[in-house]
C-alpha cells in the first residue's frame, strides 16, 4: 500500500484490525478521521483509551462497569431473589433493552466448549455458586445461547445448582421467534418449539 | 442506554458517530476494544491522533501525505509530463492500485456543484493551472467521477486549459458506469477507462 503515506497506511491497518472492518471500510473511516477537527479526533482517542482503562468487571455479577459494583447490582429497585445467567455483557444488554426483567444478572464470560478447550473453571461459574450461598436467591434463569455450547453450559449449571435445593433453576424458552415465518425456520428449532408447546 | 456504564456508553456513542457504523456495530467494536490488551488500545488511539496531526496536503498535488511533498510527486520514476486530475485522495489510490499509471496527479478535493454551492474557487483548480505554467506538462487527464458534478468539473477544466495550448486535455473513457464512484470500481474497468481516454 505504498500509494498512501506511512501514517495513513498505519491508520488504515489499525482500523482494519477491528472486527467487521475490512480494507474498504477502514479506508473510508481513515479518510473520515483525517477530515475531522483535530480536537474531535483527540476526544475520540481519549474515549477509547479511558474506556479500556476504567472499565472492569462488576465484582458481584461480572457485568462490565466503571464502578466497583455495576448499576444493576447497586440498584435498590432490582429483585434480588432472581439471577439471570448470560454468556456475555451483550446478552445482558439485550435483556435490559426489553425493560421487563427486574432481577439481577450473572455474566459467565463464555460458555463451556470442549472443542475450544473451555471448561467449567474457565467461566465465572464458581462465582455464581458463591452468590447462592446466603439463601436470598430463589430462582436462577439460565439464558445462555441456544447453541451447542450454550445448551451444554445450561445443563452443567442446572446439575450444579439442583443439589443446593431451595433454588429453582429455569431455562428461557427456545422456539420460533416472534414474527418469524415457519417456512424459513430450521427443523431443530421447529421441533424445539413443538416440544415446548403450552396450553392456550 | 443506562444498561451500560457511562464509559461504555460514551465509547459506543463515539464509535457510532463514524460513517457506516451503526449502533450494533459500535457495540460490537466497543466490546472488542474493551477486550483488547491495554497497550494495543493505546497504540490504536495514538495511531489515530498522530495520523490526524501529521497528515497534510502535498504542496504540489494536494494528495494527503505526512511529508511536504507526497511520495508520488517526489518520485524520480514518475512521468512529469502527465497530470491526472481526480476529485479526492481515494480516487488517486484507486488508480495507483492498478499499478499502470506512471504520471503525476492533482487532487481537487471536490467537484463543481452549483446545487451544493461549490464553485470553481472552492476546489484546487487555481493550483492546477499554476502547475501548467512551466511547459513541462504535456497532458492533463481528467479523471473526475462520471457523475453530474464530475462531468461539469471536467468540462470546466478543459475550457480553462485549452487556451493555454501545448497541453492536451483528455478525459478517461466512460467505461466507468455513469453515476459510479471511482473508489468502488474494479481495476480492469479503471484501466479500460484509462486506455480509452479521448480528446475533449
Amino acid at each position: 500500500m505504498d500509494y498512501y503515506s506511512k501514517e495513513i497506511s498505519r491508520l488504515i491497518a489499525g482500523l482494519s484490525s477491528l472486527p467487521g472492518i475490512g480494507e474498504k471500510s477502514a479506508q473510508r473511516l481513515a479518510f473520515h478521521i483525517l477530515g475531522m477537527p483535530q480536537t474531535e479526533v483527540e476526544q475520540l482517542a481519549d474515549t477509547i483509551v479511558s474506556a479500556r482503562k476504567n472499565v472492569r468487571y462488576c465484582k458481584v455479577c461480572f457485568n462490565l462497569t466503571d464502578q466497583e459494583v455495576c448499576p444493576i447490582c447497586a440498584s435498590a429497585k432490582r429483585d434480588r431473589s432472581t439471577i439471570m445467567v448470560v454468556e456475555d455483557t451483550r446478552d445482558l444488554a439485550a435483556y435490559e433493552k426489553t425493560g421487563e426483567y427486574k432481577g439481577l444478572y450473572h455474566v459467565l464470560h463464555g460458555a463451556i466448549s470442549p472443542m475450544q478447550g473451555i471448561g467449567p473453571s474457565d467461566i465465572r461459574l464458581k462465582e455464581l455458586i458463591a452468590r447462592l450461598s446466603d439463601g436470598e436467591v430463589k430462582e436462577v434463569i439460565i439464558a445462555t445461547n441456544s447453541s451447542l455450547e450454550g445448551e451444554t453450559t445450561a445443563m452443567y449449571i442446572s446439575r450444579l445448582i439442583k443439589p443446593i435445593g431451595d433454588v429453582k433453576v429455569t431455562r428461557i424458552a427456545s422456539g420460533v421467534p416472534v414474527g418469524g415465518d415457519l417456512e424459513y425456520i430450521d427443523e431443530v428449532t421447529l421441533l424445539r418449539a413443538l416440544e415446548g408447546r403450552r396450553d392456550l
